[in-house]
């Protein structure tokens, strides 16, 4: 566990801004759990397997808490629908995990052996297939063309962003507006949807669509770029993945491209060695993290994920104040805090 | 290219059974091309290029055919939604098959590389994650909740059976029920929603939608039935797949399980060392060929598709006569005459 640095006076635990909202939620979220756990049942016994080991490695289950929580901003009282798009959410966040650990040959996943290793790269693409198929079942059930509309192009946009990332990894060049079209649309997306979908089914105007969206795109951008950092930073032990994962596999993100940018050519001679050709020896990712320091690459995509928190912020203004909104401030804290 | 073998008089090249369906419904299947080929477009160029390297390979197209002349044989005359729902139905099958050859680790498909060879298991996976929700998307525009209920329902089913397949795999004790179970999922599910949607659209009662589904159920076991009679027989080579593959990646197969039960010990033995623990020497693909002749197994797979073609004509017969109707039962032929 790394140190705890407080970004606001009184808060010290990342994770108490979280409180909040999980408590307003969490009555509905018992039944999107027990939505989930029916919704992985499949007479093929390896289906629930392979699911249950991911879905059960405790994940916040940050978006389909959004998903709640937009619906209940927007006052929508009316039946399970929200559970069920909110259970949805969590499985098209869950099949990209499974498909992702393939693409990317990772071994761990939440702390866990990944669900590729223990059953194989086969069973974590197809059982994705089946978390996304019995999402999609879901979102018929709740009849809403509207939320189908907005959650199966985020779909389509998740795959684009993870090719996009494809094609971009292991290349220095990548400029950070670059970056940022990979993360908005394979991390960012998604939020934003499992936001937006909550004004929709309250059938609230466009505007509270659009303000929900955009709370929910920027809070993505914020959360993934503070993961960016996690993976150089010490805090990263708790979250079970292992510090410089991302180096190791030459991935290139934000805390990279400022550092490439601004570094000498001597650095980026050793980034270049590094992500690109793969040429890893002992003791580069201790230089690698000097690097990071010198240029105060992490310090600065921090500031980066800050700026995004902040249009998070702004994106809410048009709610009147509650408990709910404050609980989703609250969350945009929550996801700049882990940065430290 | 084998001998062919005609199973009705006047009948002896298998494709002419397919002209007249393909005639019937050759201006909606260019409206399908178009749309195949603007909803495959992404500015991400990976995109592009690995879905079209496989749509544009010269598969049969079957399916979407299939949705076509459903619709029309229930008088669907109202808009483009049955194009839509009929590209949808081919990016489902093509998602499928992306992600199979990721699965199979196949080299080949449709007589060209496999995409996964050209552009990786991750381009695969993913591209054929983007396709699918494309193929979502696309039913959403059409806006039938029933037809969306139809498809997502059959892409859960999907991987299900290919679940259920890596379960199987392998295992020589594998019995009929149970490879069909499999069958009927991984590859008829799909030509049963594909037919269903037809008269889903056309607002036609229950029991001609389930008369539909139930063609295109039959129909989708007996069309896998002579595939796996083909992988082991000498018309094969039409279909760019090498002769034995599913002998050489140790899929059980029909043809096997017949050969199986109704083999010696060491026959038993044979198949438990080649298909099991995967040690196939030189000369044991021809060893399976003699012992699958010597138990007529792909005779007999051949008699059980045509069991099934039976069952797919029969459903048809509350239709009226015409044209489309005979046309449907001629895809019967088609799908049988290509045994031989």
């Amino acid at each position: 566990m790394g140190v705890v640095v407080p970004i606001e006076e009184g808060r010290s635990d990342p994770e108490a801004s979280l409180n909040d909202l999980v408590a307003l939620v969490a009555r509905d979220m018992e039944r999107v759990n027990a939505c989930i756990l029916s919704r992985t049942g499949s007479e093929v016994e390896m289906i629930p397997e392979v699911a249950q080991h991911l879905i059960a490695s405790g994940g916040k289950r940050l978006r389909p808490i959004l998903t709640l929580a937009a619906a209940d901003l927007c006052g929508y009282r009316a039946g399970d629908g929200a559970v069920k798009l909110a259970a949805s959410v969590e499985f098209m966040h869950t099949a990209t995990l499974l498909h992702d650990d393939v693409v990317d040959e990772s071994d761990m996943r939440r702390g866990r052996v990944a669900a590729r290793i223990k059953w194989g790269n086969e069973a974590s693409v197809l059982v994705g297939d089946f978390l996304l198929g019995q999402a999609f079942r879901m979102m018929v059930e709740v009849g809403s063309l509207r939320a189908l509309d907005i959650l199966s192009a985020a779909a389509t946009v998740i795959a684009e962003g993870e090719v996009m990332q494809l094609t971009a990894a292991k290349n220095t060049e990548t400029s950070e507006d670059e970056y940022l079209a990979v993360i908005r649309a394979k991390t960012a997306e998604l939020f934003a949807a499992a936001c937006e979908v909550g004004p929709v089914l309250a059938e609230r105007p466009r505007a509270e669509q659009a303000a929900c969206r955009s709370y929910g795109m920027n809070l993505g951008i914020a959360f993934q770029l503070v993961d960016d950092v996690l993976d150089y930073g010490g805090a990263s032990a708790s979250l079970g993945k292992n510090v410089g994962d991302d180096f190791r596999e030459g991935k290139i993100t934000l805390p990279i491209v400022l550092a490439f940018r601004r570094g000498s050519d001597e650095e980026r001679g050793f980034w270049r060695r590094t992500l690109e050709r793969g040429e890893v020896e002992a003791g580069d990712l201790d230089a690698a993290l000097a690097i990071l320091r010198r240029h105060r690459a992490l310090e600065d995509t921090t500031e980066r994920a800050r700026h995004y928190g902040a249009m998070a912020r702004d994106a809410l203004a048009l709610f009147p104040n509650g408990p709910t909104k404050s609980a989703l401030l609250q969350v945009v804290d929550f996801c700049i805090a882990r940065a430290h």
